[in-house]
This record gives C-alpha cells, sequence and structure tokens, in this order.
C-alpha cells in the first residue's frame, strides 16, 4: 500500500513507531502494535504500528522523528507499507512467558531488537516481567550478559590486568569511588570506571564527579584518558556499552523492579575489559539489600557470574545504616572528597570503606597488605597527585582547592526536639529531603550532616543543614520533613515501631540505582 | 509548579498521559512515567507523565485530547502540576507480581484504574504478564470477574432465567449464534446476546450479524429489543459491559497471551443477568484449543467459575477441525444461516451443533429432549420467523431473502492438483486467505467451500472459491495461497510432516477471540 508521509514532529523515545489511519490499518489487515514494513526509494525499516481516526488521514503515515531520521525522508515523500513477518524476537520472549529457558542466540536476538528500538513497551514490559516471575539461572545470565555486551560498544585496552569496582547502591552520600579510583591508578593499576548518575538517588558518582570535571566522554576520549593517567571516573551514559540496559531501565523503573541486576552490572564491565572487579553491597535498613544473609546469596551470584564470564570477583558487603562521611549531594560529597585526598579532614568510615575497596583490589592482583598499601597511597598524597592528573585530563581544574566548590546559598538548619543519643537515620528519607532540595539536578543542593549514629545531641542542637541553590525548593523540604522523621534521638529505641489499624498506605521506595 | 498548556492535537489511547520538559520533571523530581496530579481552577486528575527535550518546552505542558477533555481546559490555560500520589493498585500489581494472591478490593483497585486509563501500558503489561506467569485460583478468578462486572454498566431485565451461549473461538465460519439465539427465543426463554467482531479471525458474530441488521445499539436499545423478542444479537462493544476486557485485549494481543480468557467471558455473561450459559468449546488443529483433554479442563473451570458467580454452566466440546458449513467470511456466512433458518438448505454439520447447543440450554431449564425440540422449532419455521422479529426491532430489513446478500464481485477459483480424497483442511490458512480477501472489514470478502474432510475430489476439480469487494485484494490472497496449503489431498496421510533442518521460521498464529 502506498501512503504518503505525514510527519508528525514528535519524537518516539528512540522507538520505530509509525501511526496509521483506522481505515487504512483496517485495510492492511494489521492492528495496534503490530508491525509493518516501510519501503522508501531508498531505504527500509521495521515499525510499530500505532492507529488512529483523527491524527492522521486516510492515505498517509503518520512519522515520528526517529523513522524520518532512519530513512532520511523528505516532505512529500511517499512509502510502501506492508505487514511486516513476525520478529522471532516476539517468539523467544512468549517462550520465556512460559518459563522456558532461553539459549545465547535467543537472547541475542531479544538484545538486538530491544537496543535497534524494534519492541513495544508492552513487549519490553512482558519480557522484562517474565524475568522477574520466572528469574535467570546461571546460564541465562552469562548469555543475556554476554547479548548485552554484544550489541554495544566495547572499550579495547592494551593491558593484561585491568580493575573495577561496582556498588549495588542504596548507601546514602556514597563517595567511595571518588577515592578508590585515584587510589588503584597511583599503584600502577588499569581503572578504567564508568558511572551513572541518580536515577532514584540524590546523586550517581557521575554527579558527584561532575562537580570537578566533565563526564560525558566519548569512548575515545576514555580511552585517552585510562591510558595516559591508569584511570578515568566518567558517566557511561554516551559510551554505548551495553546500551539495551538504558531501554530495560525505563521499564524497569515504573515497575518497581529489577531482574536485570546481575546482567546490567556485570555487562558494563565486561565491556570495559574489566577481569578483576569488587562488588560493594551496601547492606541495612534504607538500601537496597537489607539482610546480610541476601547480601551473602548476591555476592555468591556475582562470583558465579563472574566466573562464567572470565572476570575474577570478589564482594564487598558493606554497613549501610547510615550515610558515609557527613555530606549528602553532588557539590557536598565531591568537596568531602576531595578534603580526605587533600588529608584535609580525617573521615575514618569513608577512609575505611575506601581502603577496604581498593585494599581487596590490591590484593586481588599480588599485593600482600592490600588496606595497609591503599592507606599509605590515600596517605601519601600519591592519591590526590593522581586525582588531579585524572581531573586534568579529563578537562577539569586539577588545581581546585576543596573550599572552592559552591554549595547552595539558602540553608535550613533542622535541630534536636529532645537531648539523647542519636539511634537511627532514615537513609530514604534522607534522599527524599535531598531531592527535594534539588539534587541531583541542582548540583549545589544537599545536606551536611553534624551528628551520626551513636553521637550524643543536646535539645536544639543541630543536626543538619538541607542547602538548596532556589529559595523555592526550601517550601518542599519542609513539606518533606513534616511528613518524615530523619532522625531518631532518644535514650534507647522505642518499642512500638508502628501500628497497623487497617490496610496500610503503601510509598514507593524502590532504589534502581545498581 | 504553575505551566501553561500546549494542546498537542492528539489521542493517547484513552489513556490520562500529559508531556513535560525535561527541566521541569527534574524541577520536580519525576522521572517518564510517573505521575503528576494536575489542578485547573475547576477540576483536578492523576496522569502519567512522558519526557521530551524538543516537543513541549519548559514551563509548558503538553496535553493530549484525554486530558483536555476531562478537564474541560481551554487554550492559554495554566495547570498547577505536582507529583501525585502512588496509586494504590500498582502496589497490587506489585505484589502479584511476586506470586501473591490477590483480594477482590485489590483486583476492584486495579480494574478500576485500567478502566479510567490511570496506568501505563508498561504497568498493564506487566499485570498481564504476571497473571500469565502465575495464573488465577478460583477465588482470585471469581474476585476479578466481579470486579470486571462492577466497573461496567450492567443489563437489568425483569426475567427470572435469562441464557446465554458463547464460543472459546477458533472454529472457522461459525454461524451457530445466528441459528441458536432465535431458536431459543422462540422457545420463550429471554437471550440477550452480545457478540464481539473479530480480532483475529475473519468474522466475528457480530459482524455477520450486522450483514442483515444493526448491531452497535446502545443498552436501553437492547434491552427494548431483549423485551419485545426475547432475543437480540448486538455488538459489546458500544455497551460498556466489563469494558476493562476491551484495555486488556490491547495489551493481550501483542503478547500472543490471553490470561484473562475465563474473566472476560465470565464478566460479560455476569453484566447481562445470564444464569444459565452453555459454553461452546471448539477443539482441533487451528482452533484455541487443540485437544480434548485440554478442553474438558476448560470445560471444568468455567464450570467451577460460574458455580461462584451464579451462573448455572454447561460445556460443549464441539469438533473444530474444518469449517462449520460451507463458508467463511461476514456475508457468505449470513446467507448459508438464513439459508438455513428458512429451510432452503440442510447443512447437517451447523443444523447437528445449534441445535446441541439450544438442546443444552432447553434442557438446563426444565425441557425434555431438549435437541429434538430445538430441531422442531428450526424445522416448523418458528425459528425463522422469530429471527425475522429480531432483525426489524434492531432495525434491519426482515422480509431479506438469502439470495439478496451480496458477496464480492472478483471471485477466484481454487482447483485441486491431483485426484484423492480430502484429508485434512488448514483452518488457520483459511482465515489467512478471508482476511486477506479483504474480511472482516469489507463483508462481501470470504471463502465458499465445495468439498470438506473426507470427500471425493477429481483432478481439476473445485475446491473453494475466494471472493473480494476490491480487485487489488486478489494479489494479496494469490499471495497467501502460495505460501499456505489449504486442503489436503490423497489416498492417505503422508508420514513426514515435515522436516526440520534448523531453528524453524516462526509464524504469529494466535487466536484472542474468546
Amino acid at each position: 500500500m502506498k501512503l504518503k508521509v505525514k510527519f508528525l514532529g514528535l519524537e518516539a523515545g528512540g522507538k520505530l513507531i509509525v501511526i496509521l489511519n483506522q481505515e487504512d490499518a483496517e485495510d492492511l489487515g494489521i492492528r495496534s502494535l503490530g508491525r509493518v514494513r516501510l519501503c522508501s526509494s531508498q531505504k527500509e525499516l521495521t515499525a510499530i504500528v500505532n492507529i488512529t481516526t483523527r491524527v492522521v488521514p486516510k492515505d498517509y503515515v503518520g512519522i515520528y522523528e526517529e523513522v524520518r531520521d532512519s530513512l532520511d525522508l523528505k516532505k512529500d515523500a511517499e512509502l510502501e507499507v506492508e505487514v511486516a513477518k513476525y520478529p522471532s524476537s516476539l517468539q523467544h520472549i512468549k517462550n520465556k512467558l512460559k518459563g522456558k529457558k532461553l539459549s545465547y542466540e535467543e537472547f541475542f536476538e531479544i538484545v538486538k531488537d530491544v537496543v535497534e528500538g524494534n519492541l513495544s513497551e508492552i513487549e519490553l514490559a512482558s519480557f522484562v516481567t517474565a524475568l522477574h516471575d520466572f528469574g535467570l539461572d546461571l546460564d541465562e545470565s552469562t548469555s543475556l550478559t554476554l547479548a548485552m555486551v554484544e550489541t554495544g560498544e566495547k572499550l579495547k585496552l592494551n593491558k593484561k590486568i585491568i580493575c573495577d569496582k561496582h556498588s549495588c547502591g542504596g548507601a546514602v552520600g556514597d563517595k567511595t569511588t571518588l577515592l578508590v579510583v585515584p587510589i588503584i591508578a597511583a599503584a600502577g593499576l588499569t581503572i578504567p570506571k564508568t558511572s551513572s548518575r541518580a536515577i532514584t538517588s540524590a546523586g550517581g558518582t557521575a554527579d558527584r564527579a561532575e562537580v570537578l570535571m566533565p563526564v560525558d566522554l566519548d569512548l575515545e576520549e576514555m580511552k585517552r584518558v585510562v591510558e595516559k593517567t591508569n584511570g578515568c571516573i566518567v558517566w557511561g551514559g554516551t559510551l554505548h556499552l551495553a546500551p539495551a540496559d538504558d531501554v530495560f531501565i525505563q521499564i524497569e523503573y515504573p515497575l518497581s523492579i529489577d531482574p536485570l541486576l546481575l546482567p546490567s552490572i556485570m555487562s558494563k564491565k565486561k565491556a570495559v575489559g574489566a577481569n578483576h572487579l569488587v562488588i560493594d553491597i551496601p547492606c541495612g535498613r534504607g538500601t537496597k539489600v537489607k539482610t546480610i544473609e541476601d547480601a551473602d546469596l548476591l555476592a555468591k551470584d556475582f562470583i558465579e557470574l563472574g566466573k562464567k564470564l572470565g572476570i575474577n570477583t570478589r564482594c564487598a558487603v558493606t554497613y549501610g545504616e547510615q550515610p558515609l562521611g557527613y555530606s549528602i549531594g553532588p557539590a557536598l560529597e565531591a568537596r568531602e572528597a576531595l578534603e580526605v585526598l587533600t588529608r584535609r579532614k580525617n573521615l575514618p568510615d569513608l577512609i575505611d570503606k575506601a581502603t577496604d575497596i581498593a585494599g581487596i583490589l590490591l590484593e586481588m592482583t599480588g599485593k600482600v597488605d592490600g588496606k595497609k598499601s591503599a592507606l599509605e597511597i590515600l596517605k601519601s598524597g600519591k592519591a590526590e597527585e593522581k586525582f588531579r592528573e585524572i581531573i586534568f585530563e579529563q578537562g577539569g581544574d586539577s588545581e581546585i582547592k576543596p573550599e572552592e566548590i559552591e554549595i547552595g546559598d539558602y540553608g535550613l538548619d533542622i535541630r534536636s526536639e529532645n537531648f539523647g543519643l542519636v539511634l537511627w537515620v532514615n537513609n530514604s528519607g534522607l534522599t527524599e529531603v535531598t531531592r527535594a532540595a534539588g539534587a541531583p539536578k541542582d548540583k549545589k543542593a544537599g545536606i551536611q550532616l553534624y551528628k551520626k549514629i551513636g553521637n550524643q545531641v543536646k535539645k536544639g542542637e543541630k543536626l543538619f543543614t538541607v542547602y538548596c541553590e532556589k529559595s523555592r525548593k526550601l517550601e518542599r523540604v519542609r513539606k518533606v520533613l513534616e511528613e518524615e522523621k530523619i532522625m531518631g534521638i532518644g535514650k534507647r529505641m522505642e518499642m512500638l515501631i508502628h501500628e497497623v489499624k487497617e490496610i496500610p498506605v503503601y510509598k514507593k521506595t524502590f532504589i534502581l540505582e545498581r
């Protein structure tokens, strides 16, 4: 069927979609979300069909920007439109829906269609849900991981040992990576670190690092920085390493499920060629993994999958019941990390965690006394020197001093209403307040803590300050603070946690960071 | 946040969706597919968020027609936009994803949000997939059915006994309902029959009936026809009986899964107040249910669910290996049904099936020798008389003769290539040919069969004729006929069905009719 193009001037979120008039669709015998083959004189592609009675008249095909660009269409162009074959990736998805195990080839076809935008949101959601419902065994996780690697770009470094670290997320104020990368690089090892921006948190490592230097490098630039300095801290989003993950995340987030946790993390690591990896699994209320038992089970899965992929993997189950250090929010955290690297501040928990993780990596690659070596590299200033090298090569100000990092002008002090000990910290509440203050978009927004668990507090004493870039954000911060208790102060824990009178009111608390 | 409206001039398929500029979305701290509360000076509602960098500028909110209509928005209006609460139906869906059983109240909240357009396609797809993966037990099926009934309109008739029949679909050329309804109504029983249009088939009962009379009645008109004649044959699509089903079907079709089969069918029956029901389960290759064992299991589920719903239910497992009668396509089938009702033609298989099903209904409501009574009503002309009454009350030509029903002008005869017996008929192939010919949209398109299983065929003898309204459709019919073998002619079945050399090429064959 020959149809004239009508440009809609809309994006379809990377998907290849066209809109047909109902009459033409019925004439073709195609339903909504079926697929058509579009042929121009030059090119052709398969697109998903939406159907309308109003927007697109009969004899026209409504074209989104993605299809227009892919087919390089001009105004007044005509397209030959025919019903397309049923993509075999859909048959594989349907098999997964029956609980069947899928092979590498089948996962590859699915992931390829995911990356190329050939699957509708309904099909993607069904696939992700089936993965959640039936789970993935070790062979399937391996196949899916490799399929995600093979459908993207890869970093090729001429090095025998390539280190990497990763946090499963949920630890509030976790600036560990900003210390681990320079320590490892200063030790002469290679660590091409890619990081994410915040999804549900108040800031990802990429958001923190961006306060100090550009992080949106392309793969060539990243390679140059690593070859020069042994390390880097860049945003993974523009590198096209395992790009299917970016699509899956869009589906997982609204569903609050995360069945692709292992393949997602490991595919990004495999794509940069890592062969020595430490996975940090923060553990505690408010983090992703709530109990040590769950953390151990997850660790076992990572280690097994690592073995299959040729990545020597160890896990660090870490304490995550309260923020690391005293800061939350990109600028405050970047400043705190720099204060530790420049030895201006001694923050035992942060230094401990960073040297623990760096130490494990050093021992995996042959050093003895890894933690001690890591601590020496930090204390000697070699880590600072390396960090400034990386900042310079990524295009930041390598001379920057901690006090030069700007923080939001509008502050709100929160004081204790009674005397006692800090008994607990509400981690997800802290994240919510920081996001209400404007983070991660407003980099200067955040929280400075003065008290942590176990500290003695007087009535009226400052517990923390919330900073905003924009004064109007303070209003929202106040509202969140009214609804959420952030710190528990008292002599001992109260016995009644809460009373359940009827059906509890649900709150979406879901950490997708991984 | 105050935002100016920008009308997009697009429909969102009944869903309440708005588009925010990325900057505003980040400022609100909301991600794609999150939810916002929109408040105008008069009204408010919750909508799902899509995010753009191009189409909608900062400080504007992009408005689809559904939201515009619901909020009654004028040009240059401003809306207060805030992050909305997490709907509790999503929590229930998430629980289903964990394999938990849901209560009536929980299904009700989900179905209500489905009907009101409050759930995104991703959320719907995930729910439908989870129902498919985990199944529904009897209590859940009951709850979901009742929730679907309660969120729609209901037909209220002042009758003690209300009959109904339903076919699970997949039988090609099945015009049984056109006979059963007048037989039952002529017997003095009430049968308010709603039917569907074709989804994946070449014609639904509503498509067939529409050749003879209007079928898109509203609930009041339907009630009037039934009160006058004891019966009707109307399209269910405009009646808002269990309307959630229409949304679920949109999701199930692209996924080729049908986990809502039982609640869908039974909710429509409950909504018209049926308390005596026969479910026809056609069984055979090319139908929905392939084996008698599967049909019996499905029958058991229908009967149990019926008991819970207060609907006395029996099932008829029927032979579905070839078309019923000799016609496929709305007009050809309407004509064939009328030929039987007017006693011009004796088609044993069609008469058999219609009087079997009518007979079961008659016996359920107290008659003895149901099949015999049904046959008498048909043979005596009482069924024809009743059928013409129904045609008249629904606004059709009650004097119509079979030969006045028009058939497509363009015919293509298919002849046998050899001598032998008809050994098998490819039912899904017949459907595909009929759809290629233009049905169900082109009502006059279809197939007239001359031979059926067991018939002797000479070389060159006509097997069937394909009719089209439009000559250009013949081209597509020829293409399908090249790819599909429709009838197997030979002395005996060949032993090799087919050879599998490598991964088989998949074909989407999925019957959603129910």
